[in-house]
């Protein structure tokens, strides 16, 4: 049976958005742990400034941690999976496992089988939103599999936690078609304005979209702050891609989408931190259109753009 | 010199875009010319009831017409203008060419030369919107060039003509990256919401999205119109797609949305006309997560959608 009171939260890794959880948690009274052992002093600096306990390495995290999350850039999920199934299988201890990456349903159900022969509960999880800033706030944890009961009662602590499903893969799958919807339109809206500025034809395209169109308003409106997330992306892209392709579906619109946040996270506009401002659009596609074939480079915006 | 005042106008092909056009201009007072030789009974009917006058054959056509446009599949827009070459090298007959289909600002440079060399003006157009009703309709005809004014011209007689600067491939540009972000969108949302389905996650879907999810609904209210164009938008993808590429941008994601266009086009939702009613989402959803991999033929909604 899953004991669901939760006293100590282990977090791999305390990023950008596994400090966000780790501080809610923490603020919430959790014990919240991470394996800091070997890390960066940045990566240490962050995870104390959350209120994060340093549980040395990820044996330790293990034993100490009534649930572990997982929270990390795409192409790391499976290997870090291995190292916790392997700590479960050393020190005997089994805590839940909560898979919270942005990985293909297939992927995670791969992952699932590492972590059910240590012998421990798995749930699929995907986050939607940013990382929250405090408890209560606009990200949703969405979950699924056969018990979620320990994560669900995460909600008790700041997070937002929902339900999707009985199923392993249904959360993650969730993760990816609505990531789809985001980040791969914005892929194609940054690259069909990037050709419009490398043509000289953005005034005109705007001019047709017109005063009032909204929705052109507000796929652009997500482009400052992509190129800073951008090299994130691009896994994530892949991710959705092979989730398509395992459907019958084509992946060639999200490998595309994968190869312009490739192309993005290539310029320096990709060395930008949350902490920097983000460029306008007017400096992200004048970027990116320089860096295009031939005689593109340097390339300015001919008309002021109004939005 | 180009005479700027038009009496006449030769139209390649009626189709549903040529013979809106036609109608037009027809209403307006023009001489307006198909070359219907050899055509089906329906395309002859379809011209003559739109006020079309039969010129015969190509060579007739061109000898009779002051300008002629070109409206046609993308694949065969580079065939026609070499057809229309041949018959003004043949009759002496210069009129104005307009290039007015969805192809990359390469293509329609190469489709230049051709005409160039027969010794007729050439105007590069780019048509935005479905086939005209009726004189001053809500599309709108770009145009480029160094002497666009024979086609100016039609400004007066119904048609909507814009020019966009002086440059062969400026007026098939903006086509393209408008076009990229109406129908290469509509393919990525067609793409994402067939997963959804055949995932079982429509519902969360819909629910993230939220209530009020405007751009969401917007990108979802295009979807029942398009699997009857869904054939003809394969090769307009493709163009996109060249555009792109020749840019140095990936033409990945546009080979992808061909791809989409591509799988619609194959069920029998593409057969339907512009005369039938349109397919609900539901049921192009349906079908389309039918088609799928292994198990998942005949998909229902699990969810009432809320749209």
């Amino acid at each position: 049976m899953v004991q669901s009171k939760i006293r100590s939260v282990g977090i791999l890794s305390p990023g950008d958005m596994g400090s966000g959880v780790g501080r809610v948690l923490h603020a919430t009274g959790l014990d919240v742990l991470a394996a800091l052992e070997g890390r960066s002093q940045l990566t240490r600096d962050r995870a104390m400034e959350a209120g994060f306990r340093d549980a040395g390495g990820v044996d330790g995290l293990v034993s100490q941690a009534d649930i572990v999350l997982s929270i990390l850039v795409p192409s790391e999920a499976g290997a870090v999976a291995e190292q916790v199934a392997g700590a479960m299988e050393r020190t005997g201890a089994k805590p839940v496992f909560v898979e919270c990456n942005a990985i293909a349903p297939q992927t995670v159900r791969s992952i699932e089988q590492t972590i059910a022969a240590a012998g421990a509960t798995f749930v699929d999880a995907g986050i939607i939103g940013g990382p929250p800033r405090a408890p209560g706030g606009n990200t949703r944890f969405y979950c699924s599999g056969p018990d979620t009961s320990a994560f669900e009662a995460l909600n008790e602590h700041g997070l937002d936690v929902r339900v999707v499903g009985p199923e392993i893969g249904q959360a993650s799958g969730l993760k990816m078609v609505y990531a789809a919807s985001t980040k791969g339109t914005t892929a194609l809206w940054t690259e069909l304005l990037t050709a419009a500025r490398a043509l000289g034809l953005e005034g005109a395209l705007l001019a047709e979209f017109g005063e009032g169109h909204s929705l052109a308003r507000q796929q652009m409106n997500g482009i400052p702050s992509m190129p800073r997330r951008a090299r994130r992306w691009v896994g994530e892209m892949e991710e959705i891609a092979a989730t398509f392709s395992a459907l019958g579906l084509t992946p060639n619109i999200l490998t595309g989408a994968a190869d312009m946040y490739r192309f993005v996270a290539d310029t320096p506009l990709a060395e930008q931190t949350s902490r920097d401002p983000d460029p306008t659009l007017d400096e992200v596609l004048g970027t990116l259109a320089a860096r295009l074939n031939g005689h593109h480079g340097d390339v300015p915006n001919r008309e002021p753009l109004s939005f």
